[in-house]
């Protein structure tokens, strides 16, 4: 009998920075776990997870092959499926090609598949569109038009913009702005972004949900620290609205490049649609506004401007942990269409 | 009497990154203490150079004040300072103006001013120059003509290129290549530009003082794998010789950098001398070559062409921590200069 409470699918997102699971339904949480520290403590957490959702059967996608704790991807997939196939009964994992495997053959195969789980997810109830995810570190961009056009490693992802390594939190402030207003600002990691979105109000302190580059709090005054050090400098001696403008800059920035390659995915592929999530949703949506404005300018119609689909919108707070909710769906799919005797 | 072993003055460059000590004759050492994780541990440390050297004068220059692990700069001279006369009988501080004082009263005096000291002793021996010295992790560019032309904080040396916050070891890849061949690089801390330098054969492992960022070792294997992760990418995905290409290029773009900063002084303040030193004086030689070249190409002659003093030609190994080994020197001078009674 199935506790009501209790899901029997559960899906889990190994990333890097942070383990995200969700049941079918959208229950699910994000556990800060900065794989390059904790890697060690993989399976421990991941039984923590079973004991707390108890799941029936588990899917699983991996980013976190590409930490620094491991020295190559094989790995990382080795050692983080492994750790998976310890903790959980039954577990799945979902290959770059889209295909669930209850084990491992080529590892290079199930490396970076989270989008896949999204994506697939989402082709059942959208017909083309531009998929864009944005969490903590990362931004994905995978155009569907009848099929899955975006290439299936990392590296031809990101020759294809497909994956631009910015997120919504952890990205260090210098690899934004080498130079400021002709300042070489520091190159050190003395400022994430989190801390100008702390300052541009487009997070709450709940939502700084990974490590302050200085181990401190994430108040406004400790947010304006981080940023002045980036200029060498006090907060007094260069002034907190020179840093608040600062904090808007580096989000206008972002927001460019996310607008900038989205527009560039729609008119390659003759998109109309963007579907986006993640914690950064906020930077989508605000470049979701410049899409519009630039297609406008160029003087097309209005029924051909894109269309923004908001995940969050749609399906709550389980948007900034998609992938996972995305892979505890196809697991339910895939048991609900094996004979009888194998669904249990 | 004095132990011919000993020398009585010592200089210490207590840095954000290394404390840095020499005696007036160059018998120095430098010590890698990252100020953000350790600084509990600064008297300690300096209590340890004590002993070691056993010094009856001590000059200390700060620069650490702008680590994170201090709210603001006036509490780091203030925890600094303090640690230093808690661990010496007889220490002084060089002020931004030159001063020498026993005491600290007004703490953002005493912040970044290591550069003060190595110009000072400069200065009685060149007259004109632009001293230039590129350490692990910052660029200081100090004109001097007739008197000291830069100006007295790291905000306003920053705006006025006096300091680029650029070194030989600790600059994040990131950094410095957001964009690599219309690649959006990882905004992540993977690489630093040591791993660049190993591989163009410009340091030594030895000489890669600093921790590698993923913790691994200093070898050739491990920095190409950490430059491959720039491209969230294996060092096969992308190949070795890739690989090499940007390390040249990581190395190129900060000659670059250095030789324009170079250039744009020298014609700035009219000046023909330059003064090298630092852990990356490397990269200065390499610059030199290209501001020389500009200049010829200008069409001037030669005899206006700059030229270029390496201090590691001239004072040895020493010149890696040149501001410690000027700062022993100038208390040496200081206490020669006091009446005899103040003089032990």
């Amino acid at each position: 009998m199935i506790n009501k409470e209790q899901s029997r699918f559960l899906g889990i997102d190994i990333g890097g920075v942070n383990l995200k699971y969700s049941d079918e339904n959208g229950r699910g949480k994000i556990i800060y776990f900065p794989m390059w520290k904790n890697f060690r403590q993989l399976k421990d957490r991941l039984e923590e997870i079973r004991e707390k959702t108890n799941p029936e059967v588990v899917g699983v996608v991996i980013t976190a092959e590409l930490s620094d704790a491991f020295e190559n991807k094989a790995e990382g997939i080795n050692f983080i499926s492994k750790a998976a196939i310890d903790a959980f009964e039954r577990v799945y994992f979902l290959s770059i090609d889209g295909e669930l495997s209850n084990s491992i053959d080529d590892p290079l195969r199930y490396s970076a598949s989270n989008w896949v789980a999204s994506v697939l997810f989402l082709r059942e109830r959208y017909d083309n569109f531009l998929f864009v995810d944005i969490g903590s570190t990362t931004l994905d961009l995978i155009p569907v038009k009848n099929k899955v056009l975006a290439a299936k490693t990392d590296f031809e992802r990101m020759k294809r913009e497909e994956l631009i390594y910015i997120g919504a939190l952890r990205t260090p402030v210098c690899c934004l702005f080498p130079e400021y207003r002709k300042l070489h600002l520091a190159a050190e990691l003395f400022a994430i972004v989190a801390d100008a979105f702390i300052l541009t109000r487009d997070i709450s302190q709940n939502e700084y949900t990974v490590e302050t580059p200085d181990g401190r709090g994430r108040s406004r005054e400790e947010c304006l620290s981080r940023l002045a050090r980036m200029f060498c400098a006090d907060v007094d001696e260069i002034g907190e609205s020179f840093i608040i403008e600062f904090a808007h800059e580096i989000k206008r920035k972002m927001v460019k490049m996310i607008s900038e390659t989205i527009d560039r995915h729609l008119s390659d592929y003759n998109l109309k649609t963007v579907i986006g999530c993640g914690v950064g949703e906020f930077l989508i949506e605000e470049a979701m506004k410049e899409v519009k404005g630039m297609r406008g300018m160029k003087g097309m119609q209005t029924e051909h401007q894109a269309e923004y689909i908001s995940l969050r919108r749609i399906y709550g707070k389980v948007s900034d942990l998609f992938p996972s909710f995305a892979m505890a769906n196809l697991v339910a799919n895939l048991v609900a269409g094996l004979p009888k005797e194998d669904q249990e």
